[in-house]
Parts: structure tokens; sequence; C-alpha cells
């Protein structure tokens, strides 16, 4: 089975997603600096989850670039990481409008939590369907960041009810973290890539 | 005609058909569980949504990954498709709304009786284009699982009156039905397929 | 410049105006039939709608598929269809939510005879780009229903503050007018298609 | 790194950005002509905004039809370069909301400068992608535009607090200015696309 419109569609989602956050941020009815105000954390939450979308979009990416086909279980374990990754802007709406109150900022981790179980069980299929000695399976490796994160998160749901910004801290760190793309996987393109072209 | 257009656009459509739904979950004012609670449902019935949106897309997309052209009876088809389950978002919101209430639930099994419908006829349509002789015709055979569903939608209308969980039962039944892929279609796909890669 | 993202993005724009149509379809309080009535031609109007964003996105796929290549000027005629197409939701919910009044009529008409006058914009800058002698501008001929449709609007707009129902009537009609997919184009394609499909 | 991905969720979130911006029109109660009228400002700052952003996707469009790869870096400065888009509702709906006052129009203004300036670390970093003696990074030249239209925003910036509708102007006639297409980018374009294709 082809790739091609399973990346379609999860572009699609995504850019739903990563969009329909922006809509939180409801134009005030005052044009003065005080009607922007509380608008601030908001903003802030709708920066972090931009980032956090971003980098699930980044590396999911760089894992279908990687896979060279797609089979049945493949395309559920895509739906149901879009299935949590479509809870973020509920979750990032509820913590903006709360201003990190403790059970919003633990649900938002526990959204982020099963976000990267649903990426790891994707990965598996993937993985599964390409055989555990093929290039992309060994390419992932001992995989710390992907095994890291979940324990980040659930460390951060903790948090939250003990500082809630320690909580927000290590979602930071975590994004942070993220942020430098998966080189292992682009390290494969290359490798299986004919092309030659110039790699930097 | 080249089919790629129509998988895009009705990926797009359907991308967004399943987000917009998330919209029902609206972010409460309180930062407590109970603030949490009256969402239960909406997320019930979205999950419940979202999987059978899922499904919708999954055989889309099996289906047009056999055929290989479209036509002018198709395109219309399959916009008949979208129309249904562009109204699922209006449905689910509904019995979310009303924690699963006689009218909304029957409405609910009335709305994918219709999607079931349009699915048929759009498949009858691809078949018709590629001819009753054809490996998609072949392949599709008696196609029991397509013509139980809407009978098991229908029942459910009926049931919602009666007892209201019992509609909600069907549906989840008819979800789990769907779950597993259209194989048949898979087979045609790989027997076409001269590339002969690896199928489990 | 290659037509492949002029038509991705068109999907996507097309997609959303005729997704977020549906939100005007607001989940009611009430789980009764008493709150689905004033739903009712909230739902003819989307239906009518539909079926015209429908009618854009089928002869939109129909023009590109024959046109080759696409400049500057075509970028942004189709842009300018787009923008007239967004205001479609508008006036779609301000005239079911007004019952069909004579205003809301009127203006649906407007933006109906805009979006025409911006669809043979279009059509006139990619014959311009492909030559008058081409197959695409031949092919398009007298181009009875482009030139027909605009005049019915304004017509349409007439009428909806003499009686308001003539105007839907014309509307429908044009509809259905349209629903035959432009086989003038269709046939150009399958000329210009060395790959010689059986054609129906 | 293929581009194609990078492509279709741009154009997704470009899409979405360019469409909801069409949900601050409010479906007004009344149907009358008073019902319409405190909708024009918000009319007006749609139909800039839509210009705006179709400037954006054709100058992004033009931008990566001259480029040949994409990079980690790359993909990040287009993310960075979405997010200060997907801001553009936002200030549309506050300008469009309170009647073009002045802190609204300043704020559009910084959006627009952060917009463009993120535009231009997306360039740089493509141009570092390909080399500083690339055709596309000769094809770029001086970049009046891409340098001047920053520095306009930034004086509209400080206009919106002398005369809001100064600012207004500025906006206006750097969209006017941005109008005609980038045919530097077209221009490398036609010279590496060897179907020898003719070019108006």
């Amino acid at each position: 089975m082809e790739k091609g419109r399973l990346e379609a569609f999860s572009d699609g989602v995504i850019a739903i997603i990563i969009t329909i956050m922006v809509l939180e941020l409801k134009v005030p009815h005052g044009a003065d600096l005080a009607a922007l105000r509380p608008l601030l954390p908001v903003l802030l939450s709708y920066l972090l989850s931009f980032v956090y979308v971003g980098i699930y979009w980044n590396n999911h990416h760089h894992l279908f670039q990687a896979a060279t086909r797609v089979n049945a279980t493949i395309l559920w374990a895509n739906l149901h990481l879009l299935f949590w990754l479509s809870l973020i802007p509920f979750v990032t709406g509820w913590t903006g409008e709360n201003h990190f109150e403790a059970l919003p900022t633990a649900l938002y981790g526990l959204v982020l939590f099963l976000s990267s179980m649903a990426y790891w069980l994707l990965q598996c299929a993937i993985i599964s369907e390409h055989g555990h000695d093929s290039k992309i399976a060994d390419a992932l490796g001992p995989d710390w960041k992907g095994k890291l994160s979940p324990m980040l998160y659930l460390t951060a749901v903790g948090l939250s009810f003990v500082k809630e910004w320690l909580a927000d801290a290590v979602y930071v760190l975590v994004a942070l973290m993220w942020f430098i793309p998966d080189r292992r996987l682009a390290r494969v393109v290359v490798e299986g890539d004919s092309a030659g072209r110039r790699e930097r």
C-alpha cells in the first residue's frame, strides 16, 4: 500500500489542529492594552502547543520519509496518534484560560504522554512492517528521546500538583530537547538515497 | 480522468470533519474535575465518531487504491458521501450534549445509515466504471459487511426509542466489525501490484 | 510553472469552505423534534450551498485537468475566485438564519454572480496562457452555461425583492443545470490522453 | 529531503488561515441593510488580509518551486513563518471589530513585520542550503521588496498612533507592491526548466 495518502491525510489533520488552536485567541472587545493582557497566557499556551505539534509533524515527516510502505495496522496506529494530537487544542485552551492551574496543566501532560505513546506504537508498527533488521529499525536505534519523553511527561503530571510552574518547565525542556530533529532518520534517507544529494 | 485530486479533496474534507468535531469539546471555565465531568459524554461521542470517520477514511483509501480511474458520476457519488459525513459533527455534538437521549441517538444512526448508503452508491459507481467483471468487482464479492451495516444502523434507530443504550451498543458493535479493514481490496491492490512487495 | 500546488491549495480552501458551512448547524439544547425544526431552513441552505461549492470544485477539477501550465495571472485569478467562494458560508448562514428573506437571498445571488464572474476570468486567464487556438479554447466553445448563469443570478437578485421563493427557484434551477459536468472539457482531456483509456 | 510534504503541509495551514478569517464575519440576526453595516469594516479587514495571505502563498509557491531540496532548518524556518501567519486572523478580527483603532492597527503591522522577518529567514535558510552561488541566490539578487516591506510595516506601526488611516494606507501600498509576483524566481524556474515551455 502506498504511503502518499496517509501522509496527505495526516498533513491535513495536523494542519487543522495547529491552526484551530489560534481560535482560542478570542478577539477582545476593547482596543487597548488592558484588553490584550488576559490573552497573554493563551498566547503562551498556543506558542508551546504550536511547537509541540510542529515537532510531531517534523518527526512524522522524517519517519514516513524513511518508511517505504504502509499496512492496515500502520493506518490505524496513525489515526490513533491523530486522535491524541486532536485533543491538544482542547487542553491548550483549558491551560490558557485558567492561567496554568494544576489540573489543566496535568491534563496537558497526560495528553502529551498519550500522544508520545501513540507515536511510539506507530513507530513499532512501521518497524514491524519493514523488519527488525531493516535500515529504519537500525537507524532508530536506542531511541532515548522517545523513551525519555513519556517519563518526563508523567513526571510533569505529578509536578503539576506540587508546583505548577515546575511542570511547565518540564514541558518547555522536552520541547527544546525535540527541537533538534531526528538526525538518525535523516541519515537513513540520505544513505538510501541514490541521488547522491549534498547533505549538511 | 485522474483520481489524485478526488483523493486529495476527500482527504481535506474528511480531515476537517474529523478535526472540527473536537471543537464541541468546549473549554470549561472552572479548573477542577467538576468542570470536566459534563464533557465526558461529549468525549465519548467524539471518540465513537472519530473511529467511524476513521473507518470511512480507511475504506475510502482502500477503495480508491483499487480503482484506476474516475468519471463524473464517481465525482458526484463521492461528494454525496462527503455531504452525509459532514453531518456527523452535528449529530455527534447533539448526542454528546444531550447525554445520549433517544432522538439524538436515532438521528446519529440515521446519518450513519445515509452515509453507508452513499458509500455503497460510490462503490457501485466505481464498479460500473471498471466493469462488472473487473478485479475490483470480483474482490468486493458478496460484501456482507457493506450490506449488514445499513440494516444494523436502521435497527439501532428503532432501538433508540426503546432502550437508548441498546442503540449505542449497536453503533459500537458495527464500529468494531469495520475496524478490521477491507482485506479483499488490499488483496487486489497487491495482486495488481507488479512491484512484488512483501505483504503480510 | 506547475499546476499541482495551485490545485492542492484550491482543494484545501474549497474543502474548508464546504465544511465550515456545517458549523452554522448549531447543536440545539433540547433533544426533541421541536429543537430541530428551526434548523430545517439552515439545513436546506447548507444543502444548496454544498451543491454549489461541489459544482465549482468539479468544474475547477475539469478546467485544470485540461490546463497544462499556470502563470502569475492564473494564480491571482484563482485566488480571486476563492475569495468570492469563501463568502458563500457567510451568505448561506445569513439566508438560513433569516428563513429566506429578501435581502439575504439577494446577497446570496450577488455572491454567486461574483463567483461566476471570477470563474469566467480564471477561464480567460487559462485560455490566454494556452492560446486562443489551443484545444482547451476550442473545447470551451460557446460556453453557454457560463454565460447564462451570471444573467440568471442577477435576475434572481431582482426577483428576491418581488417574491423571495422565485429567486430560490432560480438558484435551484441553475444548480441543476450545472449538475451535469462539463463534458466539453472531459472530452479534451480524453483526446489529449494518449493512454487510450475507455471513456463512457 | 523532499520538499513535497513541506509544500502540502504549508498549503494546508495557509488554506485554513485564509478561510477561518471569514468566520469573523458573524452572521447578523437582522435581515436588513442596517444589520450588514457593522460588518463593512470586518469585510475590509478580511479583504486586506486575504490579499496578504494570498501574497505569502504566491511567494512561498515561487520560492519552493525554485528550491530543489529542504533540510531540518528549512522545516523549522517554515513552521516559524506559519506561526506568525497564523496570528493574522486574530489581528484581522481585532482591527475589524474595532473599526481600525490605533492599537489594533499597530499590532496588525507588527504581525506583518514579524511574518516578513520569518519569510526572510526562510529565504536565507533556503539560500544557505542551495549555496550562495546557486541560481536561486543569484535570482533573488538585491531583493529590495523583501528589504523595504519590513521597514514600511514598522513605519506603519508608528503611524498608527499618529493618524490611524496613514498606517492603513501603508498596508494597502505594500500589498499593491507585492501584488506583482516575484518575477526573478519565476525566471529561475524557467531557465532551470529543460522542458522549454513557452513563457510570457
